[in-house]
């Protein structure tokens, strides 16, 4: 059976040019960068062009300023712990409820250590209030940690503004974000962009590299702390011997995302939209969630009233399309996703979403597919929902898919 | 120009075979296994199977006592702050001076942090005192920590003996080994082998697995906390997409360095003899660093007097021999190995280091060219060495080396 896959912001596929790339450092060119010899001292080489390429795409002219890392988890686990250890005097955070775990739960875990925890919410389009966010910056604040896109919804949060309010408020207070599910998606110079931001994570596997290598962005001067402690790599900042094919998959991921941004601020974009419009022409009682709202343009995420995401999904997938509830990260729950609940979804909707998140690879075939499978899918899945004879008729869901 | 690689504790060369294994998983079957649909539930099944063959090949039967992580660096990681976070009232760490900066570092770390950390010396042969070892286990100790093979030197310290000490006199304390070096040099069947451990390091591209991923043993019922926090993925305890061809690669590679443990214990043994034999022969003033300890079939650790260790380097790399002065962790350093100055060698031999390691891919070839060039190398390099001279007559290294 032909795949459907929608499932772009859980991973991609690593692209044939990555691939391609990142042979020879597997069985040729294995050796170990540290090491002293002179075909060592090529990966080294390799290693510190992929860091030049990357700091480029990003606008940055001190490539010290990326670090490669194992995965956007240890990144973002990095930029926490690496401030808090750097930090040790302050004991205040500010960080949203619709985080990644990766970052939602390192907050919570230092609110169990004694730490104080701003949790900020969300509006119904997932927007944060900015009035709150400046009332929550105080003099011990040690981090602002806010992600720049959301996973779940593609809901882009206004970094640049809340970065600036933060330093205007206090220079010292640091300010990273999760930039996880943005990075390779669209362009971003970060000495233009984001010239507030302290630290950034990003993910390869997000971008076509593979799954197991990532990055932290760390502006020159930032007090950051390693989290992983041991060798020298990463100029005493990430301990471990490098994972050489990644990095050097990674930075040709990157570069080939670059020269695709334009298709995914068009051709993705439109592929997004179409189903879009699809969905809600030929779908009753579906939220578009974050519809108002700045948006990633390859991700639409629905929540359908009176069925189960779980059931979607499983006869998406007995047609051969792969979507998800949400994040893979948290997938096998049977909670409805902390991102919905968080933008007040009603409830009897946020048990039925559903991420769609396109990539280049996928074509206008893909969406037909989704056009066609999707309404009878939650047609035949509402003729056996217990919920929907009752559920379809009260008034205040009618008010909120009409809104 | 042909290559002798004989720097494998740094790194080892893919595996064909594993190389092969991995190949599917990155453009073909990438799906996340976090995600619902049947075609990552076969990701899934892949990252399960690998788990269970490491399992079996450590002799585990319960899986669940193996843990995929980035690197050896974060196993070593995991398990010092997983243990201090799950027993924050203990307060005592034992080790020794001779770690990998993984584990050195980080007891380092915790040090500056108000531990009190026993950092265990060795004697001339790297060995360790018992009677000492014992006399340092404490009411507050939380951890031991204590490699099995040293990666400089390959001496093999009795983990089985100092585990079962430890436990005799407080089962609660825990009890990690950094494995890193002997994992795929010989077998290990843990419950048999190290009954007492309950967290065991290991990394993939020391037994021809790549760069990037590493596991960490930890026996069922440890109280150890996640290093990387996050997604639920590895049970809860450590977050992060898998890296799904590099784990299926390292349960290739562990289980074809399983098939060759013969090799390793015979013919690499006898390569690695017959080089050390030569050298002694053929190199006056020379020191086999633990020649009379329990040592790594694979690892030859030398040291020459008068001469830098890092200008043999550079005259073997232009023969095309790839050795190492030590760990590539920690090259580039001008001070000489914190392990041989543990091991109170003599300071005008410590900085004259030289480690041979071997791999099965090695061959009779490879000792030849060595043999064929190191004592000139030496020679040479003695000639112009303003140290040699002097040094030379001195009495205390003759009879050192005699000795």
């Amino acid at each position: 059976m032909t795949i459907t896959y929608v499932d772009n912001n859980a991973t991609t596929r690593v692209a044939p040019e990555v691939y391609q790339a990142m042979g020879p450092y597997f069985t040729d060119d294995y050796f170990n960068p540290s090491s002293m010899y002179e075909p060592a001292k090529r990966i080294a080489r390799a290693i510190a062009e992929s860091r030049q390429r990357i700091a480029r795409l990003f606008g940055l002219h001190d490539d010290r300023e990326i670090l490669f890392t194992g995965c956007a988890t240890e990144s973002d686990n990095a930029a926490i712990f690496g401030a808090a250890r750097a930090n040790p005097h302050r004991r205040h955070i500010i960080t949203t409820t619709v985080e990644h775990p990766a970052v939602l739960d390192v907050c919570k875990d230092f609110e169990r250590n004694g730490y104080d925890v701003t949790f900020l919410g969300v509006d119904r389009n997932g927007n944060l209030d900015i009035g709150e966010f400046v009332r929550a910056l105080r003099p011990d604040t040690l981090l602002v940690t806010i992600m720049h896109a959301n996973n779940e919804t593609g809901v882009v949060f206004p970094i640049e503004q809340l970065s600036r309010l933060t330093k205007e408020t206090d220079p010292t207070i640091l300010f990273h974000t999760d930039a996880t599910q943005s990075v390779g998606k669209a362009p971003l110079d970060l000495p233009r962009q984001f010239p507030h931001v302290d630290m950034l994570s990003f993910s390869g596997h997000k971008f076509h590299a593979p799954k197991g290598v990532g990055g932290l962005y760390v502006k020159r001067g930032t007090p950051c702390r390693p989290l992983l402690i041991g060798g020298h790599q990463e100029d005493g900042r990430r301990a471990g011997t490098e994972n050489v094919p990644y990095i050097v998959g990674m930075a040709c991921a990157m570069q080939v995302a670059a020269d695709c941004y334009d298709d995914e601020d068009t051709r993705v974009r439109r592929l997004r939209d179409r189903l879009e419009t699809a969905i809600e022409a030929q779908v009753p009682y579906v939220i578009v969630n974050g519809k108002d709202a700045p948006r990633l343009p390859n991700t639409l995420s629905i929540c359908c009233y009176s069925v189960e995401g779980e059931a979607i999904l499983a006869m998406l997938d007995s047609d051969g399309i792969c979507a998800s509830s949400g994040s893979a990260c948290t997938s096998g729950s049977l909670e409805a996703s902390h991102v919905l609940r968080a933008m007040k979804v009603p409830v009897h909707a946020a048990h039925g979403s559903v991420r769609f998140s396109f990539s280049r690879y996928n074509t206008d075939q893909d969406v037909d597919r989704i056009v066609e499978a999707f309404p009878a899918v939650i047609a035949n899945l509402r003729k056996i929902s217990p919920l929907w004879d009752s559920q379809k008729n009260e008034p205040r869901i009618s008010e909120r898919v009409v809104a």
